[in-house]
């Protein structure tokens, strides 16, 4: 059915990626024993500091510099009728975002994180933006095919999408410490669905949402639809780029891209909801090891984003009923990151602070 | 068995504590409604910014300004081996927070919060401290007495803890905006499992945990030793300050003192873990409309956090197996506070962004 994985430069750059480095987790690991607190006191913290070291092979990891890359695109399958909102919305976003109105800035601002806007698939004319310093025009067509008729896109697409997303990754490589992934697409919790589906076989039902806002009824019909697109387009499970092609979407592409970018550079990067996941889901199917430089940012309402967490072994960070995108629960998660940092960098030892140890 | 409550001037200071305003909050929620994005999609960070606006009659509350109190407090009852940490520690660690290296000030740092340590019944001698900037020496007893013998402290005594908190509450009010508790002391999880068994009418054994890090066997010893405390000293669930008098401590009853003060004032304050939040339960039994004023920080691993948390009717924020104390989790969850601020203030709305509504 299809070629082994994969062909083009994504091969080369895969090959690149490397597991996180278990001597820097043990060395962080024996610091924080050493700190003024009882042992492991700071839980899943601490965790998450012998994480970035192990990411980052450094007692010290660097985190300061941080952007978060919204990957934009639209979907054929919105004719099905499967979303509260017009397909405008996702242009309409995209000018919002370069004002600054967004969730996502705001909430970038306070994290002290650039926020790229990449266009890799919409189906409006976004010409006027191509002066912003915050949009990259990278369209590699006007929204992908409707699935329920037809595969999403080509496999050639698919590969493009996520090149598209590593090149993005690239450019900001020399300006960045900490990447965190967001995605903007009215319609693409049905592909996001469709691809966690096919991946973790599991029935449509299970991992199918309410997305922006739908009732139940038309949860239920975004189930139908992709059972319809999956029996249809038959993409293979073992087959990433083809699960991808069939029943995916360009800007979840491009999420697995900058996944696989941040794992080449060997920098962390926070994973946000849903949509986010599902492409560093496609991420860890291309490559197991970059799954190490992953940080699930936040646990969304959508049911297959628990689904796809599970997959990748990944306890979120934060649980606050969001289901936004945009790349907003992985910049919440960002404090936490530098916190952890701090900890391992800038606490006291029992020696140091001459504080008496545990009995224990 | 007691007199009706309360004595001295607390009384008045309850008095002027008034619930959270309805109004403020229906014009916080109807602002969010207009906010590009589709509804509640930021879930419990926009209730959260429902209940900030509420509390401080505002639709773009004051957080900047920060302050996290650190009550420091010894146990008699240390003497029957509940803790894995000697006494000594109370006071070393109070020099730790003073010279910036605990996990507290490295958190708060980030936070951009003020520390301040007070010591409301610290063992040891702390007068070396007198000049610090962070440091108030408002000692009421060189620690509890031994609860598993007699009473901790007499009525009077736990009077004066919630007074010194509710006094630090007042000293910090012309320069704070949001508050958060924090707690020093030694042992100090066996007097909150013994409140909180008190207050909430359960068996011991369901509210004691690990603390600092003891055994099972040391675990079932705690229970054993708050059991024989209560048989002892008969603690009337139905009057607070009896409560906190026989079996509580010094620091928690001024971390009392603190959330009250802020209620008080109309201003948000984050609770800690389980020592923090024994002490809002406390304020919450003397004044329940001080409750609305209570943003629970994290849940941590002790048991007895979660019975006291539903006794609150508050989800906490974050939940990362911390139990630390000292106030860590609620500076953690500061940013989530000036979030939720964020999105209220700062994001445009449909009709500004020119976006298109939702359909549902």
């Amino acid at each position: 059915m299809s070629e082994p994985f994969p062909e083009s430069w994504l091969t080369e750059g895969i090959r690149r990626i490397r597991p996180a480095d278990p001597c820097w987790r043990e060395q962080a690991q024996r610091r924080i024993h050493t700190l003024t607190m009882p042992p492991w006191a700071l839980g899943r913290l601490l965790d998450l500091a012998v994480d970035l070291a192990g990411m980052t092979r450094s007692l010290s990891p660097a985190v300061a510099r941080r952007a978060v890359v919204v990957m934009a695109g639209d979907h054929g399958m919105v004719a099905e009728g499967v979303s509260a909102f017009p397909q405008a919305v996702t242009v309409e976003m995209v000018h919002n975002f370069v004002r600054g109105g967004a969730a996502i800035n705001v909430l970038a601002r306070q994290a002290d994180a650039r926020v790229l806007v990449v266009d890799v698939g919409v189906a409006g004319d976004l010409r006027s933006l191509a002066s912003s310093e915050m949009v990259r025009l990278r369209r590699i067509a006007p929204g992908t095919a409707n699935m329920a008729t037809g595969p999403a896109m080509s496999r050639e697409q698919a590969i493009r999408a996520i090149e598209t997303g590593w090149e993005t990754g690239e450019e900001l490589a020399e300006t960045t410490d900490l990447y965190a992934t967001g995605d903007m697409g009215i319609g693409n919790t049905t592909p996001s669905s469709a691809i966690v589906a096919t991946l973790c076989e599991v029935d449509p039902d299970q991992v199918t949402g309410r997305g922006t806002g739908v009732d139940e009824t038309i949860r239920m019909h975004k189930a139908q639809i992709i059972r319809r697109a999956i029996a249809l387009n038959r993409p293979d499970p073992a087959d990433p780029l083809d699960v991808l092609a069939k029943v995916g979407g360009l800007e979840i592409g491009a999420i697995a891209g900058v996944v696989l970018a941040a794992a080449a550079q060997r920098k962390p990067v926070l994973i946000d909801g849903f949509i986010s996941t599902t492409g560093a889901l496609l991420a860890q199917r291309l490559c197991p090891a970059s799954a190490d430089y992953m940080i699930a940012a936040h646990r969304s309402v959508e049911p297959g984003h628990t689904v796809a967490l599970e997959q990748l072994g990944k306890t979120p960070l934060l649980d606050l009923d969001m289901r936004l995108g945009e790349g907003t629960g992985a910049v919440l998660a960002m404090h936490l990151v530098e916190a952890a940092v701090g900890i391992l960098t800038d606490m006291a030892t029992f020696d140091e602070a001459g504080v008496s140890g545990g009995g224990t």
